[in-house]
């Protein structure tokens, strides 16, 4: 299970900065600055917007989003798992994410967290060997045994302690895991333009489809 | 600059477990678990890996070494760098890493700090781009602009506050970043047998070349 936006510790907060904005002096507009939903917002997720925007600016920056993002034993999100989220719901590119970009955000952690329950079989908290098989199966990928075994070698995090079971691979790491699988088949099957199953690449060509995954 | 191995806050650290082995009653030999640097051994290096080496089971885990090492704005090394440094050093595969691993693992990282201090020439405490595509040159990898970029994109830290000048690359992800571009270069050189520029792959040679990278 994920818990996904935490409360903050108190070494994080900000304290003593939220100050009510009182109406300009003899009445008039509401300062533009004020912090406060726009009209209509879902109350539930301003609400979780704005724990997540603990220095009040509006949006959201991606220190405060890897602050606010947690698996479910607790570690942090990777910094290239909320360059992932941020690459794409960040829309406007302004290097944040903003209240209308957020609701997207939301919705696709919500989703990959019910998927992840979902393949969480064993209920462990994280995603074995044939955990992953199955989810990377259920989306279309068959890939061989040997490439399945890979990717959980790079996903998964080591045991604590150096040795016992491997504990598998956590919630951001198997989302990121997966959206690789997806982004590097898409570049394969572009790149393999007679449909032939080989593709012919140079150097150039190479590094660029890695270096563009997450 | 990049300050590695950190004291631990109280947090992290055990209390009370320290108590000194007594030898067996009347004589004999040390118990065999005694915690103490093997003979002949450099007393600056015990040092510093007992200091590591937190839970004092006499081998650091990957756990122990992501919580030691630090980069120059104090964020941790990525868990991808530490599995990264487990898999090159770790050479009886135990899944920790020993006093005799240790002194190797070392050697990596004060050799490569000494690279990022003088590839850091503005002395910010990160890589930028230009300094990136030189310290890329010097190793013998003349990258296309294209593909600078591409990697600054990558391993590049977010703005803070997700405005003003990119921070650029950490210590930690400049690392791998160019551990990254020397397995890729040394895959595709292995892999374009007669040497024209071009390689022809399937897809579970792909998928396998890029998953292996750290």
């Amino acid at each position: 299970m994920s818990s996904l936006f935490t409360r903050h510790s108190s070494r994080h907060s900000h304290h003593g900065q939220n100050i009510t904005p009182q109406p300009p002096y003899g009445g008039g507009f509401a300062p533009s600055r004020s912090y406060g939903p726009p009209p209509g917002a879902d109350p539930m997720l301003w609400q979780w917007f704005s724990s997540v925007d603990t220095d009040r600016s509006g949006s959201i920056s991606a220190t405060e989003l890897q602050r606010a993002l947690v698996n479910g034993n607790w570690s942090n999100f990777d910094l290239d798992t909320i360059k992932m989220l941020m690459g794409i719901f960040d829309t406007d590119r302004s290097g944040t994410i903003g209240f209308a970009e957020f609701a997207g955000l939301w919705k696709y952690i919500s989703d990959w967290q019910e998927a992840f329950r979902r393949f969480d079989r064993d209920g462990s908290g994280s995603i074995d060997q044939r955990e992953l098989a199955q989810a990377l199966h259920s989306y279309g990928y068959n890939l061989s045994p040997s490439l399945i075994g890979l990717i959980e070698a790079k996903y998964a995090s080591p045991p604590s302690d150096g040795y016992g079971p491997p504990p598998g691979i956590t919630f951001d790491r198997f989302v990121r895991a997966c959206v690789v699988v997806k982004t590097l088949t898409k570049l394969f099957q572009d790149a393999d333009t007679d449909r032939d199953g080989w593709i012919q690449i140079n150097y150039e060509q190479f590094m660029s489809m890695v270096l563009t995954t997450p």
